[in-house]
This record gives structure tokens, sequence and C-alpha cells, in this order.
């Protein structure tokens, strides 16, 4: 007796050389939280399975890794828009996150978590505050998550110790769902012996780090006139790249970093849509495939990016390539698939277990409906995926071998409950004292 | 007893001079096909109504209008991918179109109307082939459209006279919601001669002109150096401006144009993801702007833009803006709001009926589903209007005063026995003989 058979389904394959092509009419046998086979329909007996859904009119592929989010800003969109980067810190988000409170924080995850599971993520790498809500979010919506609790180098040693605590106490956490890290904020906001600190605490519990890093153009030229070393050095150099590691953004990374990161095979996350809104620049990721530098996809906060819609950033990622390079083809369909599934795994630090659909691996499965009148009619699956498919198109999502949404239902959460604590508190969070603020944008 | 009410929901409000705000819990009044008033919620009494529709959650806005599209080329969408813009014309689309017959042309534009309807799209500004079947499935639909048949100068005067008893036969039907003009392709593909004939007739029917010109600004460049004139020059010239005119494009437009656009009142029609896509440049909307030049959002066709959705536009639109000008203010939401009604309908030709939802204004509504979590908490609905409302948020449409989709149901049309015949016909219309092409492109 297995646990449960996908039917008839047609199932996105992307190999390791970037190759996009789809199993037409296949099976997923899944036995407890992994893939145990895909295989054409017809030879499974559904009887000796547990649970069965039906996939008919649905793409089954790899559920989507949100590689850099700070998941419970959600309860902040819509409050800063159309400034620039350092008024959008120092005048909004700064002085709002002196709002947040731990039970903001629980449910602001699980709200984020909702519009995730909901467009197909299953999986995050957040770099938040209070994150001991974050994780008992995550361990009650059912999500595959990376947490790392942000520490500012004004925070001291203090905070060092208690993000290492929330380490230890979460790692493993959820029948392995949770992992966690360090998340030391920015070369620009945690000194030079801060970040040493910070590796010594990764070490010492044998985790990563997430981070920030040369966000934008100007913080890389500010780092090279203060100090004469890019953002990306300095990391090298104070060991923040010694273990698994995520850079967030990574707009002002520049050749001389490129071996760097490919030396120490750093994953950048790449978040287009806030890059595109606050004109921070274009990411030079042609530069970075051609490294082999691991890209993986990302929302960053619903305050820049309004959304956790990671369909609108695969989207988004090869249309600002093409636009900027002048040229139509470069970053293809299969590739865009290739960075959304298994280039984001390898970002996420589990390349072998997510990201793919290859028996052995976890059974992260996403079924998106292809039926509906902007998908029709349906000459390209790959194509559909990449410029067509909206996060509503989300029909099932298996998160660790367990159903956490059928048939646009979410299984896990309580989305009204959610929402009325949102809506309950949203004026004590919009409340905005510009002189008060958790730390000052001046990279 | 008047017709409809909606009844206490959120209005969106877009002014003239592009101030963006909410009324909130309001209702709208509907008589016949016109919006009668605008008025808080509890002064109508709901027993006077034909018909009542629960308005809560939700916002009002204005029906989206697509200002260019080639809606039945959805019938080819996914075909031609990561391609430059002279492969994708001559070994793609105009191979492909080779394909097509009437019948495809009625099925085709169903499936894109039933698309747009359930993306908030009320009307359309369509240019394309076999138009009477266009037209037929406009009048079921009950969708609004500006119907123009494609002509090239190779089809002759023939295909001016074909195309001008469309005009006749079809302007002011369906209550008034079909209107027509002349559609000649592009000045790349007709001659001035060809130009003048066609502008002839447009003044003998008394009818517009929906016409590509100064797409990229290579084309812009070649006309100048072969013919010492920019293509909207030439336009003005051969009398194509003298009537209502859109153009759909201009991302070549130079400064010179600027002022005949202006003295003309000519629309651009924008359609940005076709040109983030093809790496067509930045239209110089800043500029447009300040010169009180009117743009409207459009799809184009679904082989260049793979949907027909004017949320997405509406929201790539200032991305694009902001990121090539390197400025997070430009084109702020309550102007991205503007653009997106009262502006799109100056381009449509319908700037006093459409648009906005003025008493005295024709009753294309849509009301955006507010309540789920990618929209929570809504601390300000123009900000989720533009940056997170996905098409599948629009709950209800209303058309002339007719709804035609209600609580996202579709009330006109049969979206299984549209896709089946799209289904059926997929091989055939995907055929493709390269060397057997309508038209050669080399502007």
């Amino acid at each position: 007796m297995s646990d449960l058979l996908i039917r008839n389904c047609d199932v996105l394959n992307v190999t390791i050389d970037a190759r996009a092509f789809v199993l037409f009419d296949h099976d997923i046998l899944i036995s407890g939280n992994r893939i145990e086979a895909v295989q054409p329909t017809g030879q499974a007996d559904p009887s000796h399975f547990r649970q069965v859904i039906d996939g008919r009119g649905q793409v089954a592929m790899p559920g989507l890794i949100n590689t850099h989010a700070h998941t419970p800003m959600v309860l902040f969109r819509g409050l800063a828009e159309d400034v620039p980067v350092h008024v959008w810190f120092n005048e909004y988000i700064w002085p709002l996150e002196n709002n947040l409170i731990e039970e903001d924080v629980y449910w602001g995850m699980q709200l984020g978590l909702a519009e995730m599971i909901r467009g197909g993520v299953t999986s995050v790498a957040d770099h938040y505050f209070h994150m001991d809500g974050a994780a008992k979010a995550v361990e009650k919506a059912g999500s595959r998550a990376l947490l790392g609790w942000c520490v500012f180098g004004s925070n001291g040693q203090e905070m060092i110790e208690r993000s290492g605590r929330f380490v230890q106490e979460w790692q493993g956490a959820a029948n392995g769902r949770i992992r966690t890290l360090m998340a030391p904020h920015a070369p620009y906001t945690c000194d030079d012996d801060y970040l040493r600190a910070v590796v010594k605490k990764a070490k010492e519990l044998g985790v990563g780090i997430h981070i920030h890093a040369a966000e934008e153009m100007f913080q890389t030229e500010n780092s090279l006139s203060s100090r004469g070393k890019t953002p990306i050095q300095v990391l090298e150099e104070v060991g923040v790249l010694d273990g698994m590691t995520i850079i967030a953004h990574g707009n002002g990374v520049i050749p001389q970093d490129y071996p760097i990161l490919t030396r120490h095979q750093v994953g950048i996350a790449h978040c287009v849509k806030g890059y595109l809104k606050m004109a921070a620049g274009t990411t030079p990721l042609l530069d970075f495939r051609q490294h082999q530098i691991p890209i993986g996809l990302g929302s960053d906060g619903a305050v820049s990016n309004n959304t956790l819609d990671i369909f609108e950033v695969m989207r988004l990622m090869p249309m600002a390539q093409k636009n900027h390079h002048h040229n139509a083809e470069v970053m293809p369909i299969a590739e865009v698939l290739y960075i959304a599934t298994r280039d984001s795994a390898r970002v996420y630090g589990q390349p072998d277990d997510l990201g793919n659909l290859d028996p052995g691996s976890l059974a992260d499965i996403i079924l998106v409906d292809m039926t509906q009148p902007h998908t029709q009619p349906l000459h390209s699956i790959p194509a559909t995926l990449v410029y067509n498919t909206r996060a509503s198109d989300v029909q099932t999502v298996i998160i660790d071998g367990q159903v956490v949404m059928k048939n646009h239902e979410l299984l896990t959460l309580d989305e009204g409950e959610i929402i009325s604590y949102a809506v309950e508190h949203k004026a004590r969070l919009a409340h905005r004292d510009t002189n008060k603020r958790i730390q000052t944008y001046a990279p």
C-alpha cells in the first residue's frame, strides 16, 4: 500500500543541463514524503494507494521555491510606493517595523504562506524578526522553510546568541521541513567584526548564512571607494561564504566578484519585481549563468514586491533580461524553468531533494490547471508555464508528501481567521513615526 | 424601477487630472446601459431594482479597455518564443496565418473574449482578418469592440472595398457595442498611395484608422534614411492622422513626432509585455504624457504577449518605465490607473462614455475581489489594483448594463465548446510552411 497516487497528469521534466520537456499522461507515485516513481498512466493500480488525485488537465511540476522573502511583511503591503530606496527604508519600512511583535509575525507568516501555497510555492527561505512566530506558522501550514532571524550589528552579540538559539531549537523540526541558518542583515549594517562573530556562530551550529549584499551598484561603488573592496570581497574575507550562503539581490555584483561566487557556489536570490519597481538596476544573470553561479527566484518582502508570486517573478526575469540585453533570444523558456526549479533548489541548499520530480526526491509537487481560456490551446506547456500561468492556476499542492491544498481549497490554514487578524491590526501596523526607526539606510 | 443595483462596494474614482481615490461603501445604480448614480450605500432601496449584486469585499472600477489586440491569435499562442522580430514574423506568424479561415476567427475571437471578460476587459480594439467572424463573436459575448479588418498594400483596392463593406455592415451593431474603423497594417506594408486610398475610404465612411507604426526604433531609422521622414510624418502626410487614429506601439517615436501626435490627438496603444519579451525597446511614455499624447493599454496578439491580461500590462508599464529611467518615482500608481481607465478610453475614442464611473457613462463595470490572501490587508486599494491584482480576481463583469460574468461564471459564452474547437483544430493551426507566408517583414 503506497500513500499517494497522482493520476493522468502531464509532468514537466527539467534536466540538469536546462532542457525542458513534458511527459504526457503520466502518474506520480508517492510513498511517505518521497517520490517513488513517475510512469505512464495505466501501470499503477489506484486501489493500492491510500489517496488518489485525478490530474487530468493539469501539469505536475516541482513545488516552487522562494529563495528570499520577508514573508510577514505582507502585513505592510501597499504602504510604501513610488519612492526611492533610501526613502523606502528610512521613512517607511524601518519606522513601520517598530510596530512588530511576535504575534504579528506568526499571523503575517501564515498570511504569506497561504498566499504562497495558493500560488504553488512550497519552500521559502525567510529572513525576518521574531522567527519563533514564523517557525510556528510554517509548522502549521505544512510548508517547507529555511528560516533565519535577521540581526544588525547594532543588536550586539546578544542577538547573535538569540538567533543561534532559534537555530538550535528549530533545525530539522516538522519532519525536517524546517531548516535554519544565520541571517545577518547586510555588510552595510553589520561591520566586519560582527559578521565574523555571526560566521563563528554559524560554523559552531553547522548552518549556512542568508544575507543581503551588493543589492544595488551604488553599494558596490561606495564599498570600493570607502574601503577598496566590493561587498562580495568583504563577505569572502570575513568567512561568510565558507558555508552554504544565500545572497539576496546582487544587482551590484561586478566581474571581479564572479570567481569568488563560483568558487564558493554562492546562490543569488533574484527578486526582479522589486528591482523594476524600485529602479534598482539589472542583475547580471547571463554572466552568473556563464560562471555557473546558482540563481534562485525570490519574492523579497511584499512592501517592495506587493505579492509573493513566484510565477510572476519567473515571467519577469526573462522579460527584464531580454529587454536589458536588447535580445529576444537570451534566457529562453527552458532555462527559465531550470532556474525556477533545479537552480532555485541549489540556492535553497537542497538540490538533490527539491526542484525536481526524480524518484527519491521529496514529494513537493504542484498541479497546475491548464484548462482555462488564458492557457488554451496548449501548443507548448513550457511556454505556458512561463508566460501564461497565474498563481491562481495552481489547483493542488503537495508538500513533503502531504496534500496541503486540494482543488484550490487550503487544508492546513484558516484563511478567515488569518485575514481577520490582519484587518484588526491594520491601523496599528500602519502607524509610522519617522523619527523612530529600527535602522538607518546609509550604505 | 431601475435595472441594476451594485450594493456596498468600494468604488475606484480616477479624476481627469490623474488622481485616484476610493469611495468606500457605495452603491452603483444602473439604468438601461448607463450609470445613473454612484452614492453611499443605504440611500437606494434594493426592492426598486430588477437585479441586485452584492459588492461587499469588492472594488468597482471601469471595465478595462484593450486598445490594441489581434484577439483570434490566441489560437497560435506558445508557437513562437525566444526569437527576434524578423524571425517571429517571417518564420512563424505570417506562415501560420496562412492557415486561418473565418471559422477560426469566430472561435478564436470567442476564446480571447472569454479570457478578457474573465480578466475584466470589457472593450477591445481589434485589428485582424476575416472580421465578420470576430464581429459575430463580439455580438455573442456581449463585449464592446472597435473592429478593423487588417489590409496590406499587396491586397490591392479590392480589400479596401471589402474592409469598407465590413465597416458599413457592422458600424453601431449590437446596441452600439460594435464600432468599426479601417485597419491598414503599417506604413512598411502599405505604400503611400495605398494609405491614401484607405484614408479616402475611412473619410467616406466617417470612421477612424487603426494602424501599426514606429513599432521599433529601427523602423524609424530605416524610414529616415530611405525617405527622410519618420513613419509618423508619413502617416500625417498621407492623411491617416486626420480622423480618430490608434497607433500601435510607437517605441520608435522620436521627439520631432511629438507635436504631430499632440496636434492630432493620436492615441498610442502600449503593449509592453511583448516589448519586453521581444526586446523592442522602451516606449517614451513620460514624454507622451508631457505632450498630452493619449496612452492606452493593449495586449497585442497572444503570440507575442501570450495572454490578453490587461492587469498584467497595467503593472508592467510602470515597472518598465521606472527601470528604464532609473527612477522609482516616475509613473506613480494614480497615473497608471488614469492611463488604464480615462486615457485608454481616449485612445479607444469614447472618452466621455467609457473609462470612468461618472453618472451618464456607459455601464461597463468590473467588480474585483479583494478578500484573497494576496491582496490582504488592504492598506491601499489603488496600489493593490496596480501591483497585486490578478485577472482572476475579477469576480463580476457588466458591459453595456448587462451582467456578462457573475461570481466568476461566464454567462454569455460556452467555454467548453470554444476550447473544444481550439483543441480540435490545434494541429492544423500549428502547421507551418515557412515558404508560404502572407507577408514578408522587411521594414
